[in-house]
């Protein structure tokens, strides 16, 4: 079966769980386009009185071409339920998200939201976070060299994200992207941990403890997997 | 004596300590300026080679406005000294910086110096930070009445900083400021523990294990304070 049909079949499954007056969070990426189209979809169909919250500019422009009504994250109480894509999803329900520009609106969503759902196709699941994709950082652009350097002596692997070889790219809140290269992420919180202690470093890929539920394109149908979580402490 | 006096009392003291061929990082604030002003003064005096690193669009103009030559973060390998003034000092060196607006600047600065030095009139010497002045928390726009919540909760008594009733403070890159109101800081390293792991949160105005050397304008002349660094584990 086509990716492409994998992801559009994770993104429907996900989207039985919708309710009537539910607050949504919708993420980004190619995988959630189908989770919007389905979406706009239902609002029309059954007369739902959905609101959506954007994590990126991409978003809100696919919500607003498909009609379905948004509201900014600082306008609502609470969200329901936020359904997004995952670069990477390794055995412990710890993912990767490597789109670079919108993690900051991302994480701020996630946790905002009562439940996470995450749609992908099965060659998302990983045994180990790290070996398809880079890990992205944001990181402001004052004194960026600095915190590549560090990056680098922690053995990080990173390089600038390039939109072509004489242009870096930009997030939403303009800032850069460096990509760590790691193959293998075996400590993926102690990695977070580091990360978060660091100056110029604004957000980083890595969404851990964050998903409730996934849906899984596969050649079979959607699998739906459930973390068990274990205890933390 | 006047508190102007002892704050330019404390810069000059510390400015001695400059030698030729340096790269300086310059802070940021009313007593940064007296520094300014006397290292403009020394180096054309003694024709030094000295090198400005800034911390704030602020330093920047009044530095370009002194004729002290400058150089970005990002275009020098190290910095031999940087020199920054500080809100509150407490008996264990831990700082405050309250001006809001240029902490990521002035932290990425500071950690890539080899020293630091704070100059401060005697009234930032506090027993315990965040008695005179709120701390600073630097927050992303998007999400941020989540985040405020997320702060109240956690009992920390926050504001967001305002221009006027209508008007939001800015940062340098756009973001907000909330402050903290807490009376008393007993645990800085909890606190800054807990902030960096907050989503949303870019910087906050604790400076702990940075400084390496005050210096305190009193009126019975300049102080200069060590800190014996405690073996931290």
């Amino acid at each position: 079966m086509d990716v492409e049909d994998k992801k559009k079949m994770a993104a429907l499954a996900a989207l039985d769980h919708i309710q009537d007056h539910m607050i949504i969070g919708l993420g980004t990426g190619t995988t959630v386009q189908y989770m919007l189209e389905g979406l706009a979809q239902r609002i029309q169909q059954e007369h739902l009185n959905i609101i959506g919250v954007s994590t990126s500019d991409r978003t809100t422009k696919a919500a607003n071409a498909l009609n379905i009504p948004m509201k900014d994250l600082d306008d609502v109480g609470h969200i329901d339920l936020t359904i997004d894509g995952a670069g990477e999803i390794d055995k412990h329900f710890q993912g990767i998200k490597d789109g670079g520009a919108a993690h900051e609106y991302e994480k701020m969503v996630a946790i905002s939201s009562d439940k996470n759902f995450w749609i992908v196709d099965d060659s998302k699941l990983v045994d180990t976070l790290g070996h398809n994709i880079p890990l992205p950082v944001e990181v402001v652009p004052y004194g960026s060299t600095k915190v590549f350097r560090r990056l680098a002596n922690e053995g990080l692997n990173p390089s600038f994200r390039m939109v072509d070889k004489d242009h870096f790219y930009f997030t939403h809140e303009h800032n850069y992207v460096i990509d760590l290269h790691l193959q293998q992420i075996n400590h993926p919180h102690h990695l977070a941990l580091w990360l978060a202690h660091q100056v110029g470093i604004l957000e980083h890929g890595l969404f851990l403890d964050i998903v409730d539920e996934v849906f899984v394109g596969t050649d079979q149908g959607v699998k739906n997997l459930v973390p068990e979580r274990e205890k933390r402490y």
